[in-house]
């Protein structure tokens, strides 16, 4: 069996923790592991560590390799060059595993931002799901509604019975509060959760029929030669999800109930759901004093916050960006994200601290002419060869050991060290050593921006 | 006239934005200038600056003497060794007023954090207490209560006509919701507003009838010589309140109405009060977006707060502490401001900003065996001649010009050179030129607190 881990995803829903260059997959809300890993680790439970491939957008392929790299030796992503929903990303998946395996295996495609804790029962459930796939059904893992959710779409059953599952009827959009209603009680509906499984062979045929704007598209791929999605090519594909592409026109859909818990921790309200509570209902994360708040979910990533006599409030602290919503507009979370892109606010898009494969850096402080970094980085790596038009940089070493090549001289840095980088000099940071490196960067100059870089050599291809 | 500003005052009812060490009458919340500054200003009306002084807490005195330097030229700032309420530091300011100036003056006695907007009218009502004090009296600026509110102690007027005010009948405890029903309605109880007007030698004579703990002590200060309060003589007098130890016990006390408007500002609730709202209701202070929150208080110093779906919620972010707060709930923070006084959590006490004589610095960040500063000089300040046992400092200038003396050694730095201190090494920075001057300075050592320092010299008087 392989799995396909659908890791793109906008980062929206989730602001100000998620942001688009860091989004909710990667996060760490609960666990020691972001949802990302946890779900890599879910489905290593059923499927070999080489089997499971990862799929996301270009920006997060080094966040996302980062990540996993802690969990198997020689993580598989593969990037998509742009964002066109979940149908190219799943049918490419499908053609990239039935290529480079030789073979026509079972894939289980999963989401990256799923909350699902019951290991056992979930593998249980695939293992289910795997016989009906075997036998040419495309399995959709459909979610018992234990409320009239209007936030989902839902599955219709027929009363046909496949081994653990059902001949599914019909796909139906995101219901009214009565139509949720009505299909809780007729129980023969199911929240769609976004879980499928399928062999390779099937999905392309049914592709090949049910969609052939995305399979005449295939033959421009060719994984045989590279593991790479040409930017062009992939463009081609128009941008659609696999429910409207395939799903809902296939006659080959079963369903299997999931057997474990499942939310899509789609919304801060959700999160607070499937957190644990304290006796008031609060949920506190972080550096948080309270006084007789009741049912609020309250996280600090950094700073001291102190409540007082809240109800059903949602207040989420980052560094550069505070949340307070009211618990049951947090679908609203979305409207204050779009009004950011608009105005061009790029607290919708980064945090302070920004993520890079060598590790990340975090704004201290800016003012006119000048800008403040603490560099972190991870051991082992280098930023690349790089200069500057614009501004000169000034580096003291905090902990750890740099070593500096400046207009190509070797100049190696202890605790304390510093040294200037002027405007235009060729220069490298680089940790080739086992421990951490952290320096404190003051950058000075008529124009601070990211954009202005020169760079000549690069171990993360980015020349 | 003589006007005396009490700006002593802890910092707890406005936390996070007050702190112990930057306490209310310190804060410009809705204005450009401070509360001490509005108040000052608000005296200078009818009062002549020089005749204007300020009592505060000795750890207050470098920042209100900053602050009112922008107002006068030389402000007159008398500094309590330690807090002993307000009897003490009131008698002895009248002693102070009337032996440095050798006459009997009338002294008008003003808390410095309350809000009063409108100055004709307080300066009208101040030239008719300004009678009754000539007259002998001790008047007390009283403040018709609009509402019956339970947080302020009343005044009890009789129906003994004094030209523009009453005689006092009796002063009365903060009193239930009830009682201050009946005290509204009755209509001769006004709420008691800390004002208070006097001839320097009818309270003198006052404090040695009803208050002989305190008068006396008075022999032991002499401001003919000094007008120092010296430590171990201030504290043998009793903490107790100009109320308590003079005002309830004297029959020389009358009312004068305030004419103009008044907000003691004793808690968030009481800021949104006085602000001016939008059509739903808000105050919105700073980066603040919102989706649909009603009559909310929202107040951004730095970071970008966004508020969907609030009701009746007070929130203030500053760059280390936040607080979310039901409207009707802003008296508890004192009960926060407590509980991290006793975790010992500096949270109460400073800001991540501290402000020095010479101008503030802001904690940019700090690890394990390092701290990050930006350092901000006012112009023609400098800091002390000092040295540390524990740490190296770093410093790089950002924006202005630096003179730095390291072991006796004078340097200039200008924007973008650095300059190491070695552990021990004796030092001093100075910006004796006409602009700020901006540094980071990045700390290194075992121990990184601000007690590891040794001063030499101080224009301020710290060695």
């Amino acid at each position: 069996m392989y799995g396909l881990i659908l890791a793109g995803g906008s980062g929206s829903r989730l602001w100000p923790l998620s942001r688009e260059l860091y989004p909710k997959q990667l996060l760490n809300i609960q666990n020691s592991e972001s949802l990302l890993q946890s779900t890599f680790l879910r489905l290593k439970d059923v499927i070999p560590s080489d089997n499971i491939i990862s799929m996301t957008g270009v920006k997060h392929v080094s966040n996302v390799r980062y990540q996993l790299s802690s969990l198997c030796e020689n993580p598989l992503v593969l990037s998509e060059p742009i964002s066109k929903n979940t149908a190219p990303a799943i049918v490419l998946g499908a053609k990239f595993i039935a290529e480079t395996s030789k073979s026509d295996p079972v894939i289980l495609v999963v989401p990256s931002d799923h909350s699902i804790k019951d290991v056992k029962l979930f593998s249980q459930t695939v293992k289910e799901g795997e016989i009906l796939a075997e036998q040419g059904y495309i399995v959709t893992f459909g979610v018992k509604p234990s409320y009239p959710e209007t936030g989902y779409g839902y599955i219709n059953t027929s009363e046909v019975k496949l081994f653990d599952g059902f001949k599914v009827n019909k796909f139906v959009e995101k219901p009214d509060f009565e139509t949720a209603q009505k299909y809780l009680q007729e129980g023969n509906y199911y929240w769609n959760s976004g879980i499928f499984m399928f062999k390779a062979s099937v999905l392309l045929e049914e592709a090949s029929k049910k969609a052939p704007e995305i399979y005449d598209k295939l033959k421009n791929f060719d994984f045989t030669k590279s593991s790479e999605i040409p930017y062009t090519e992939f463009d081609k594909m128009p941008a659609i999800s696999i429910d409207y592409a395939i799903m809902e026109k296939s006659d080959k859909i079963a369903l299997v109930a999931l057997k474990s818990d499942w939310n899509d921790l789609g919304s801060w309200k959700s999160i607070y759901d499937v957190s644990k509570k304290d006796e008031n209902g609060n949920v506190k994360i972080g550096h948080v004093i309270d006084e007789g708040s009741k049912n609020s979910f309250v996280y600090s990533s950094s700073k001291l916050v102190a409540t007082i006599g809240l109800e059903d409030i949602v207040l989420v602290e980052t560094e550069d960006a505070i949340l307070a919503c009211k618990s049951d507009k947090t679908q609203e979370v979305k409207k204050i994200y779009d009004t950011l892109k608009k105005q061009n606010d790029n607290t919708h898009k980064v945090h302070k601290t920004v993520y890079r494969p060598w590790g990340y850096y975090t704004v201290l402080g800016e003012g006119k002419g000048f800008l403040t970094k603490m560099i972190h980085v991870n051991p082992g790596q280098k930023l690349s060869v790089q200069s500057h038009e614009h501004r000169s940089e000034h580096w003291v070493v905090l902990e750890g050991k740099a070593k500096v090549v400046l207009e190509g001289k070797d100049l190696f840095l202890s605790p304390g060290h510093s040294v200037d980088i002027p405007v235009k000099a060729i220069h490298s940071l680089q940790n080739p050593y086992e421990e951490d490196l952290k320096i404190v960067e003051v950058q000075k100059g008529d124009l601070l921006i990211e954009e202005d870089i020169i760079r000549y050599e690069d171990m993360y291809g980015r020349v």
